[in-house]
């Protein structure tokens, strides 16, 4: 059995990872560590966990971690990860990392956007992108991955056959529409109920943090091209569930047939990423609680235009679930150990 | 006082009708038919009438009609109106129609659309496309109004400016967002409770009946260019509420400031069009149970790009609230009688 | 005109007395003070009002309120209300306090239920208890009024025919269940959308505050007798409405049409009180955005038992409506003016 | 590996034993059977279970159903079930009938509820009342099990405890809210999402079906008592979960030491009801995607007052993972086999 330590277990993705990992058959938490929470029982703050988990959050110290882990998951907000980071490397165990402190190349580009200097830009170099449908033998082969941001996943999910095969023309429209929970656990003016409730908004318009890490993986997916984006994400009133859809010009006209082989060609044998039929819509409520993206697509403009639809649960295959695929990748386990579960409808 | 009737008051706009004219000063309802309903208390259908409406509802009679009534608000599904339109139009009353029945000019086009041909291809000149916004004295000098659709009114208020500066260049992308009593309250799994809550899908990819509408009105307000349009609707778990993210390319740059003049000159005397401060994003909460139109403008692609957001209560502007003002412009009435309500929020 | 201040305005019910007023035909807004929002524009924090308030909060004080008020509605939080309230009294204007402070008779309960002395018991019998169905003339010859809370709202009127007429034997059952705006505009993790979205939970069992302002009204009406209540508040995932359903067992058995006619004796001549026909259930949705509390009645163990159901929406006929149809009062206008609209459905 | 027939599996609740048995390490389905559906993919109905179903639904072949399964899951309507039953019964195979057909003792009970004669009274001794909290040695020993009512199943598991003690003095009054998926997926004006989001409402007001059903089986523990019950169901704008809210007299004072060393005893080793803390409120969210089932407690009128609050998920513990449950009992595995999942939060 691997033993496995979340530090920063009592956010939304801390939790999801307890949840997941309570299935997982060759793998169990040992440690779950909650700065704010040490010595509360876990389920006083998720009940729902109550059944599985009888334990109380602890407050990190590093011997415990050494001792008692085999791998680690960390949990930990924006800026909190780098700082502990070199740490836990020095421990010289498998470690997926789900903030953005290790998603960026560029340390510049890191502080451009996340306000603050990366304070160990030689670990970046270290961190594979954990998008196993991109880039699974280097995640395979990684110390460390740094799990994608939960908009990058669908989108990348979304485009990435067309843009690995050079099919885009100018700039691509991902509007996007995620669940309330993306927001995570901490409380704001926006994820207050009867601010958000019953209706829809678009925030952070053209100013995402997701926007950079989507445009550099695609930019490295094409080759080093720029990749102009417009990027529009929108609050809707529900728990879980990321949909985007994605308007991209083609070089050239294409028929669906083409495209469809296209994307059947590329995730024919993915475990979690699943083509739609042609007149399927994917909705966030049929993945979940999964892992799984569903994709849609239809041309438009006469087959000179193309959009793709990509239904993800932003705290699964958004965050937590990708996370344990990433960890199963390290470990040398089937990629979906643990994983293949359907969604929850309704 | 005007008498207004409503043919076919039991659905979900009708009965908006019935609340909105509780409150107008100048006109009141004296006629609600309903076949499927005739003889049922208003009520007893809509509780929140029961305290202002204590009559029923009554079957459509010919004389009745013609007696009772000074101005008609026609509530019938697409397909019914037209039907009945000829005896109405020959009352010589002054009549808003809320079904596609009259928004196009070729019948053939409707044809094609709605699966019909169309019983009285004669009237469909006599009708006016109801949105005040672009047709006002055309709408005061009509007989007949046919009142837009939710998704055109909200994508047509947000690109009248760009259009009529014929600022736009090549495809326009609409991506539109809609809560659930725009399906009406016809029965349908995509509007069962457990089939569309928590989670949001995309429909009627491309295929949407209001494409065309929004297509001839604008390539109308463009000078008969054929604009092309790429339309994908989204059922978001709300009741109410419209927001329609649209993305264009302008022909030249422009910046913020100069986006923003236009769309103050084309609006800054409408009582129901509102542009919002630059950083605000406009949110279908704010404008849920009003007649108002909120507006929100981000320049994108360093000012070659624009994005536009608008956001309206489908019931209201996006159909029973517009009713009204195009009635109150056929009376003659100040255009905001009985509207100048600000929307439930939370 | 009717020149009325806000003392706390930019809470959610200081915002339902500017929407409300704002289609009052003789009472507008001449100030809106809030602490926290001094100088910013009321529609940045409520963009549902920017097309009928282009005003800014503004900072208490003294004179400016003296000068530009008539009358004045406070809704400070509890234990800001009495702070100020000498002060405001000593002005000799008309008041409607929505807060929690002058409810209670007794200085005593209210020290032990909101955790603080009270800061002007003189002041105390001066005020009225707001519940215009129970109260009316006392409110019409009042300077201050205490407006009650959401719940005792709907628990007094539900029980108010029965308690009148001595019916009511042993405890008293009330369930209750509210929308997410009762909770306010603060931040609590208990209205952080992803807790609290698409599930149910009751909520300070046995413990909240409204329970003893229930007791002392229904104990006043009932003659003093002690009258035991077990009260359970609930969460329901919707912005507004609440509804209670009281079980009570009767004295002696009656029928549903004396049950019936007992109550159509004491609401039905009220504006805002509706009963329902046999049968039919009442539902927050039918009273959202109005000032009417729907009820229904169902006798139950063989005519021994009677399960009375009411409706209201919380920040209308459970705060800010009856605050104005209280001020309607007071000013010797129709306590339905500017009130008497219709519920927003669906 | 047992091989599972679902006779009736396009439901919510044939559907939701499809998801669970996906996780089941010693069942697999082998016949989904759907009259309206047969042939057409389950996926088409459930996209959600698309990656792990990738058959169709059959319509019922009696020789199929032989031959290919060793055990039934039953989610055909009520009246549909008995119907089949006989010829079902005669294939000597373990069933689980997830329809009120087999509920009840009296077949002049079923057909004053369900309004039709009962076909097979016979068969209805053979059949064992599935709640195993209450029931586990005649279930195991049983070879057709009648699963429980959603509403039955949480209020029998609250109040258990205490009517076994012969605690309970006159009527129970059992408020109870349920999430719209408890309706099933056929439409419904009840059911329709504009008719029932952010509202509440009671329904079928002292008429539910399942109000017969906890009356017998909680007469039955109590001996034979009859047992007055006062049952009001509301619907919740949710998917899932009921949460029950119980309001006892007891028999003699009792401190909540007591009462909840009453509900230990009785619970502390089940697997799947989970007491709560003092203090802790049961939310439906926490119990959603599990077969558990959180009580909380609370005393009342100074201690001879109590109040019980449970909540289940009403398609699992309330439906088809009791009936899992059931089974993994009649075929002599563990009874938590493939149902020791946590819940989904948030």
């Amino acid at each position: 059995m691997i033993r496995a330590g979340i530090i920063g277990a009592s956010g939304y993705t801390g939790a999801e990872i307890l949840r997941i990992l309570s299935q997982h058959p060759d793998m169990k938490v040992t440690v779950a560590t909650a700065r704010e929470f040490g010595g509360k029982r876990i389920s006083s703050l998720y009940p729902s966990l109550g059944t599985v988990y009888k334990d109380e959050f602890s407050i990190y110290e590093r011997d415990e971690i050494a001792e008692k882990c085999d791998v680690l998951f960390i949990g930990l907000p924006h800026g909190e990860s780098m700082k502990i980071m070199p740490e836990l490397f020095s421990m010289d165990k498998k470690i997926v990392d789900l903030s953005a402190d290790f998603r960026f190349d560029d340390p510049g580009l890191y502080e451009k956007w996340y306000g603050v200097p990366h304070s160990c830009p030689g670990l970046m170099g270290e961190a594979v992108y954990g998008l196993p449908e991109l880039n699974r033998e280097r995640i395979a082969g990684a110390r460390l991955v740094a799990n994608p941001g939960c908009y990058p996943t669908a989108v990348v999910l979304g485009l990435l056959p067309v843009v690995e095969a050079s099919l885009v023309s100018g700039a691509v429209v991902i509007d996007a529409k995620s669940g309330i929970s993306g927001a995570g656990r901490k409380l704001t003016l926006e994820t207050h109920y009867p601010q958000i409730a019953d209706g829809i908004t678009p925030y952070a318009i053209l100013g995402h943090r997701h926007q950079p890490e989507m445009e550099q993986i695609l930019s490295g997916v094409a080759g080093g091209t720029l990749f102009p984006v417009v990027f529009i994400p929108h609050l809707v009133p529900m728990n879980r569930g990321i949909l985007c859809t994605v308007y991209i010009h083609l070089k050239e006209k294409m028929g669906d047939s083409e495209i469809r082989d296209l994307y059947n060609d590329a995730y024919g044998d993915e475990s979690f990423v699943h083509l739609l039929d042609e007149g399927e819509c994917p909705r966030t409520k049929a993945v979940q609680g999964s892992n799984n993206c569903h994709i849609g697509l239809v041309t438009a403009l006469g087959g000179e235009g193309l959009v793709i639809m990509s239904a993800i649960d932003n705290l699964v295959k958004g965050a937590s679930g990708q996370a344990v695929q990433n960890m199963n990748l390290l470990c040398g386990l089937p990629e979906d150990t643990g994983l293949a579960v359907p969604g929850l409808f309704p």
